[in-house]
């Protein structure tokens, strides 16, 4: 999408925020140092971020021979947030503060018979009656609730087009939850929850032009460029899953050949074993968690059926991510998502010989690769983020034209 | 690259005097509408570029009711600019007006046996030389020069880092080429140049997302995102040509094997000739440009071998171009350059089908896929518009502490 003023505005008060939740507490003029802002655009938007309590005063520091700076840090107990994975077998919720702490969370398994929408949409009412609950706050202090779910989204109707998993087709996914969950909703999908946890809070930090790829059940990428989420016109950017890599190969279960996924996705792992070893006792038939975890134990005692997996694997891994450092040319890209993590630092080091090998070297020696550092689940915290940023959004708006009785009501609302 | 407040006032200050381009004469008030941009920033735009004399006022209109709105218009003769287009066999010159009108342009072969830099550098001095004298310009009147060179480019050290065609490496081109030529050089490579062309001129003019696919001896593309060129952290975004669509497959003139470029660019459409039928009278062994042109031709005249080999390298093409649309998730796809241009829209047609079958349907849903509307050579226009920016950018520079005296140099300078 092209960039309006608004977008610019938006995207300026993400930054300052993010830069004081990063390193709280900190002055106007280290936080225009730190975004390239000027001294006047910072001071604006921290005024705004104290006027809607997600940031405080709390002192003051000594300049050299200058006044006194003022220092703010993120209001940690301003609000609360709630970020929603929806996967193919459970329903993850977590709850955190201002500062992206978790503070409550809870989780419930989704059975195979139990993939309607309204039935998983039970289980994400439950889920979060459950954390809001168990942290004890006020339903008032919930600025919103980010949910992610696998797919295509359509994030302005709130639409599920398509989720693989389930095969939903045109699902109100927004519609349907409104009518049990009364805080304010932010739908999208793992691979942009994935990309704005990294640019918050992990290895996208700070940085222009980032590519966050998920490997797990299924795969894809979230695109940070220009120092902000790439969505696209239709807000399906990133799905580099389903780009060719074997014109005429596997067939991938989106109804194509030679997709990414089908030979780096948990399925296609399991089947390049298969077609390995065929009664390699890495190999749990109907267990993807199980399988995933077996090879990595194998590869640390270096069996060589895990070590054959895995090099197999990342030949079209390597080269598939060598194609996203030849299009976008990025700083970082990060390997994330529950796959990822149980292969760990063994695969990171595969993939980045193997995408040496194919990417140019321009960009290649420009991109380093690594492990998401996030501990915790980045799709609920990166849908947390999208509540958060929703939070933010919502509110410059309602600044466009406030007033100071509209501006009481903006508080009262938190 | 992240963007600060500096790349948003230059990329405002581009997006205003696009617009000016577009449709002069035009009022303040137009210009916020069809940019976004508030009314006091374009004012403070068109003032700059009035003092630069890029533009100039025309007059006034009618507003209904209200005061009489002033009306600008770009001043053609405010300037020239030159776009240097070096390519595999020639050297192309265009000089442009302000307007991005051509007023002169030249060309000169360059021999196998002439492809070392200080060669191809001394053409590219006499060429411009030539379009100079031929416009009968002052040479105080170049605002600058962009030259184009294939392969890899390190804009801001001036250096061809990898130039396929001559098999250059690490050419201090920007050098060489100050020795002889005085006017402000821009250095960058033919992806970039010719998807600035479709953004300020032709099919990416006021949309966001947009990737320009050139399909000439080399292939790649150019990334138009957010409303701006992305040239990634090291000016190296948009290498689509060496993407793999076939794991192990066809061996590239990189190095590797199975990249888009193997199989879609010009010798890649040799070698599916060649192996479809050996004997053909559709080939020129050695002449691409006779054989696209031969390919052209019976295509039109429904010949089964032209056909057949343009639909074999649309497989490949198709499959390509869907993984751009899956990842970038454009409004638009514009196909460039020599080969996209010989084969047309009969190529063009059988591209949507392919990336139809190919595409994910949410994306594929929101993308057009056309041919360069650019009637003359989009790499010389889009050379000639760095150049512009160039100046553009260079001057607020300058501008951000101007004083009287500093102003008025400014001015004497063009």
């Amino acid at each position: 999408m092209k960039r309006t003023s608004r977008d610019i505005r938006t995207a300026n008060r993400y930054e300052v925020l993010r830069q004081i939740i990063a390193a709280s507490p900190t002055s106007r003029q280290e936080l225009a140092a730190a975004t390239g802002l000027s001294l006047a655009t910072v001071a604006t938007l921290v005024g705004e971020l104290l006027d809607l309590r997600m940031i405080t005063e709390v002192g003051f520091e000594d300049s050299a021979g200058g006044r006194p700076r003022g220092l703010v840090a993120v209001n940690a107990s301003g609000g609360a947030l709630i970020g929603v994975d929806i996967a193919e077998t459970y329903v993850h919720v977590e709850l955190f503060d201002l500062g992206l702490n978790v503070l409550a969370r809870a989780e419930e398994d989704v059975r195979p018979s139990e993939s309607r929408p309204e039935q998983v949409v039970g289980h994400v009412a439950a889920v979060v009656g459950s954390v809001v609950a168990q942290a004890g706050i006020e339903g008032a202090r919930v600025l919103g609730v980010g949910v992610s779910v696998p797919g295509q989204v359509d994030r302005a109707t709130g639409i599920s087009e398509y989720a693989p998993n389930w095969d939903w087709h045109d699902v109100p996914l927004l519609d349907l939850l409104t009518e049990h969950i009364a805080y304010p909703l932010y739908l999208d999908n793992p691979l942009r929850a994935s990309a704005v946890a990294e640019l918050w809070f992990g290895a996208a930090r700070g940085r222009g032009d980032a590519v966050v790829v998920n490997l797990g059940t299924g795969v894809g990428s979230g695109l940070i460029l220009g120092g902000g989420l790439h969505r696209g016109v239709s807000n399906s950017a990133g799905e580099w899953g389903h780009t060719t890599i074997v014109l005429d190969g596997r067939l991938c279960r989106c109804g194509k050949n030679g997709c990414v996924e089908a030979y780096v996705g948990a399925s296609g792992i399991m089947l390049t074993l298969r077609e390995s070893s065929a009664d390699s006792p890495l190999l749990h038939p109907e267990d993807q968690t199980a399988t995933i975890a077996a090879l990595a134990r194998g590869l640390a005692e270096r069996d060589p059926v895990a070590v054959k997996v895995v090099r197999d694997t990342v030949r079209y891994l390597g080269a598939g991510i060598a194609d996203l450092v030849n299009l976008f040319n990025p700083e970082v890209v990060v390997l994330s998502s529950w796959v990822a993590a149980a292969l760990g630092e063994p695969l990171v080091e595969e993939v980045r010989g193997a995408v040496a090998r194919h990417a140019l070297p321009r960009p290649n020696a420009a991109t380093e690769i690594v492990l998401s550092p996030i501990p915790t689940d980045p799709v609920c915290l990166g849908a947390a983020t999208f509540a958060l940023e929703g939070a933010l959004q919502s509110v410059g708006q309602r600044q466009q034209k406030r007033t100071p009785s509209a501006r009481a009501k903006a508080h009262h609302r938190q």
